[in-house]
């Protein structure tokens, strides 16, 4: 007969939140729910073709190096084109050693926490702040140290504070089209943020996942612009312009940081998938990635516009939210005595699912937030959604 | 002009070994080199043709799915594949929910490391161990105990000691043609080491990444098969027989263990790359795979039959050997008074590149201990190789 055993589990594995999300979003993957929960890029614009081109080419060209063991900081054309993308489209100056990819942009979290916290050290984050980054760092365990959002990005008074007494290892930022906000800082907040940060000796690490996916609005310069280059890490992933399920990202930054990123990645998996990597190199160079691109981002724009429009005609007046310029998410902000996970519940029964913000939060508050996505549901859906989402408010808000 | 940064690194990134082995191996990428050193599978075996015609009906007919997001366990055909190999194999009864798909077993190591291992933990590891576990394990900061590997297998009289004065997390064990030894335990060591093991606390991490590859020998049973099921974590791997470069490994333990794995690997990297898993489950559907890994486990045969003959007739007799029954590796202990680091050194002033021990050991010891690979280099480069090899240590221990 087997024993029972007492496992004994590590300290850090205890201290990782245990995704409430996973749970929540396997109940709305029944066909029936039209779903604002999850993260997911739309399926209209993963290129099957392309990338089954690309992957016929890599396969019969070199397909035992695309089948062998690979080096640890990934494969040189594609951060070579990481590189070029970066002085084309933001005028930064990467070079290609400088950049490390990674099984997609969470693992440059994990990779990032790994480095550089120690258990108890301060780390600051946006509140609310992407989930993912929580989970990462949280293994870690760090002491979180929220830096609330405005409207216009980081809330300066916060971040001074912040900064001063508890001297953060780094913050974590996501100045585009924030997870889960939609907030895009503008570029006096992001001058006045830079001030502060060049005043300190944190560093920033700079997520700017989706970047790429702005719909309306100016440019606005990055962090890695405004400061010194050895105060800046920024983040990137292929998941939101190509597809999520070849886990691409990449981690950029100053050499030494770099060195030990290597290190730590090498330990953790030797290296990313060389035949996927060679792959997205291959899809890169044959497609107008420009243009892919823009057809993303017009369909993103359309679907975020149709759904403020529909929220601005039929939502009660009492509930706030983002306007997004770009990315996949609006944030809405009940009235005070409003449950998101009260509301979730409701919304669920009528078969519509929303993702309750409390999980956003490194402190258990957040239940008045709840993150919409736009980017996955296609238009009808949006409509069907965003009516039954619009009833359900009004009975719970009425009652 | 940018400061100069004074970074301030984790202790866990400061404990964890630079490999010096990417070094090592750097070196050794010169074409006009026979490498003896890494340990990469033959060319010769990668199915390039196979993994294209896998990969094009998967985008064909399922693309949207295996480029879209993906469940943090892995796809489900691949982990009943693993399951019906587990039954037919090895008699083993695991359930397709015991199973986590992860990048290549060295993923596995850094996830057990991470859910068990708090700072100062004991932790079992054989002498020689697997280098790749040093590292993943080195980050999480355990108190190494190695036990001496005889050619038997495991030091019973070391591991009573170990088990009864230090109480271990767990034991990590290789035990079919460990790498770096080659070693297979035989079935009494297994006996008696699981008897010891059951009279502990400790957990056994039993890592079979080479069971497939055995070219002689008889079957001998896994401790998963010894010991009660939730005393042992089992770790395979894609890499030796499919391919390395799409990172496709696995763990398989009890239900607690697995649901604490799942969330660090969330954490980590969200999921393993889905096109990938379902390529390879593909083409494991489409491929007479017994035929295949005869065919490597033949030519690994002949490969390491050829390199013992010759060190045979060629090594001075104050060389000892292991004598493997599969895998990929022969580990040579040079007399009292030679240096493994001077011998790397002489033999590739001849353009032939060995392993050093010393990465092997976690006490700095092991400069007597050599690794050699006998899986990359064709016939014809061993011959080369070994004949360089043996005129490089008749001049050293000469001399």
């Amino acid at each position: 007969m087997p024993r029972t055993t007492d496992y004994k589990f590590s300290r850090r594995i205890r201290a990782t939140p245990q995704s409430m999300i996973r749970e929540i979003l396997k109940v709305t993957e029944r066909p029936d729910v039209i779903s604002f929960a999850g993260g997911l890029p739309s399926p209209d614009f993963l290129d099957t073709e392309g990338i089954r081109k690309a992957a016929n080419s890599v396969l019969k060209e070199e397909g035992k190096a695309a089948l062998q063991y690979s080096t640890t900081e990934g494969y040189l054309p594609l951060r070579e084109w990481i590189s070029n993308r970066y002085k084309k489209r933001l005028s930064i100056s990467v070079d290609p050693d400088e950049i490390l990819i990674t099984n997609g942009s969470q693992q440059t979290l994990d990779l990032v926490g790994r480095i550089f916290i120690d258990e108890g050290d301060p780390v600051g984050i946006e509140a609310p702040g992407y989930l993912g980054a929580i989970q990462a760092f949280s293994q870690y365990i760090p002491e979180f140290l929220s830096v609330p959002l405005n409207y216009d990005g980081l809330d300066t008074g916060q971040l001074a504070g912040v900064l001063d007494s508890y001297d953060p290892v780094f913050c974590y930022v996501i100045p585009n089209s924030q997870n889960p906000s939609g907030i895009t800082y503008s570029t006096a907040n992001r001058r006045e943020s830079a001030t502060l940060f060049r005043n300190s000796d944190t560093l920033v690490v700079e997520d700017d996942a989706y970047g790429e996916i702005r719909f309306t609005g100016t440019h606005h310069p990055t962090f890695r612009a405004l400061l010194p280059q050895d105060r800046v890490i920024l983040l990137g992933s292929f998941s939101k312009i190509v597809a999520p399920g070849l886990r691409m990202g990449w981690i950029c930054g100053p050499e030494e940081v770099i060195d030990h990123t290597i290190t730590a990645k090498q330990a953790s998996d030797l290296h990313s998938n060389i035949f996927s990597q060679r792959v997205l190199s291959r899809y890169l160079a044959d497609t107008d990635i420009d243009f892919h691109i823009a057809e993303i981002t017009r369909a993103y724009g359309e679907r975020c516009t149709l759904m403020l429009r529909m929220m601005d005609e039929m939502f009660p007046e009492q509930i706030r939210y983002t306007r997004p310029d770009g990315g996949m998410f609006i944030w809405l902000t009940l009235p005070d005595g409003c449950s998101a996970m009260e509301l979730w519940r409701r919304a669920l029964a009528k078969n519509v699912a929303i993702l309750p913000g409390t999980p956003f939060y490194t402190d258990g508050t957040g239940d008045r937030g709840v993150r919409l996505n736009f980017s996955n549901a296609d238009p009808e859906r949006i409509q069907a959604g965003i009516s039954r989402l619009a009833q359900v408010l009004a009975e719970y808000m009425g009652s």
